[in-house]
């Protein structure tokens, strides 16, 4: 029996299992993929307070030492269900069945698809989520990004290093993109812009050779000749496993009040999961340890 | 004219500055004291993720060479007053008043006194609120710590590293402090405890040379004998400045929303001067995050 299980091991995951093992709190995070979670997919970062510049790996590997160095338990595993009502709350991965006292779900968010054709056909085969993971995959090529927010930027920037040039495709006639990302981009001189402008398709035989993008302003249709495609229209909740529960939103999000606890108590939310989350990593990391500060009171409160 | 400026030069401000500044925001933090706020009297930094183990002033020092290096502005000065309703809003220190579009109120919280006699006698002279700045001075020396939070068992636990002995004077019959804390606390040989007690005035001639403590479940009264005494019973928030400002609660803390702003248009407030912080580092950080990214969707809407 533990008395906090946490549910995804990013910078919120972390933070909560860190501040949760250091009240001794019989502490675990059960996170299906590497620690950091997107932190791992972001080459650098610099609006993290303490690091001028530290690289997503890094900075993931820092925080999961330090959780590991305090005591917390790290399961590897895919939460498929859970039961969060009772006492104790119970958590289903694999063949095994996890109890705890209190549950704080940093499950985070997930890149958002298209929905165009030729997406999936071409996942891995020209197109991707992660400049960072695939963009060294471009030398010299034509590439295009589609989106307009600051990581649609920042990923655009990180493939000049790489490609000839890189066409920043947005459905908008401005970025989104905080303003000091905007200034990199627009003085970077192998970046274009294709603005009003949505991808139709993705094309290509064996692999990526160009998208079909379509002007919404004058609907007139273009084919960009690319080898790699890159896409930055959003993050989804990571919430299936919570189907059903009362403690989503309309949107599969989870609302909070300033002491993160969900509509069931003993159960927290921390992260990009959570509805009205700024998706910072300072942020997350925050919420992760007023999650776990508030699982203390819930857990001490059980024993009197 | 400045688009941002920030009271106050602590984790908040400073984290509240990265993010304006890196929005391009032309922004300055006004700060009376040192940069990094409290953390400059915490000697062993352990919650902060990202950092396994780190000294006050060095993550002081890393936040500040950040803030500077995407622009910040860093003005050394004691606000004394401000006018926060009209635009632009105006904040006064020494012969200068500053005219900004937004306001970021990041002023802290300091140790609050006991409230007894020899308290204002004998600061400064075996007594203080930073065994962190002054621990070194009482090598094999008896002393007391008042308190029984994480500042206090910190401190203690500090303390022992010069003093011979380390009596924590608590008004309770349990600590408040983090578990792990708390073990430390109880498997130090050098530290001892008064459960149940107060102290009733601090006594010495040049300097301190005792405590006098009550009992308070049996009034019994004892002199205990030390030459330094640490006083860890709480914090007041810094808004001396805006007495009378509709932005206070009762307390004088100030009362946010999810998005730190305050009652007033365009004035925001971060980290411990808000109410319901949670004191942490990571919380103070995230909330000037917060409070930036805001200012910045304010003085963008005032341009519109």
């Amino acid at each position: 029996m533990y008395d906090v299980a946490i549910i995804g091991g990013g910078p919120a995951g972390l933070s909560a299992g860190i501040y949760a093992a250091r009240a001794n709190l019989k502490t675990v995070i059960v996170e299906r993929g590497l620690y950091g979670g997107q932190m791992q997919n972001t080459l650098d970062i610099e609006n993290y307070p303490g690091f001028e510049n530290i690289e997503g790996p890094q900075l993931s590997e820092h925080m999961y030492n330090q959780a590991l160095k305090v005591g917390v338990e790290w399961k590897y595993g895919d939460v498929t269900s859970v039961e969060l009502e009772g006492q104790p709350k119970l958590l289903k991965f694999g063949d095994e069945v996890l109890q705890a006292k209190s549950v704080i779900i940093a499950s985070g968010a997930t890149p958002r698809p298209l929905g165009v054709p030729g997406e999936a056909e071409f996942t891995g085969r020209g197109l991707s989520y992660c400049a960072t993971c695939d963009g060294a995959l471009y030398k010299g090529a034509d590439v295009a990004v589609v989106g307009g927010g600051d990581s649609a930027i920042k990923e655009a920037l990180l493939l000049t290093r790489y490609a000839s040039t890189v066409t920043v495709i947005h459905r908008r006639d401005a970025l989104r993109a905080t303003g000091i990302l905007q200034n990199r981009a627009f003085a970077n001189s192998k970046i274009r812009f294709k603005w009003d402008s949505v991808v139709e398709r993705v094309e290509g035989d064996t692999r990526v050779n160009g998208v079909l993008i379509r002007n919404v302003k004058d609907n007139s249709n273009e084919v960009l000749a690319v080898k790699g495609v890159f896409i930055y229209v959003g993050v989804d909740p990571v919430t299936d496993f919570l189907a059903g529960s009362k403690v989503l939103d309309d949107e599969g999000y989870i609302p909070t009040g300033f002491d993160m606890a969900t509509s069931i108590p003993g159960v927290f939310a921390a992260g990009d999961v959570r509805a009205t989350s700024i998706r910072q990593i300072i942020s997350a990391a925050s919420e992760g340890a007023t999650a776990a500060l508030h699982a203390y009171d819930f857990v001490e409160s059980l024993s009197n």
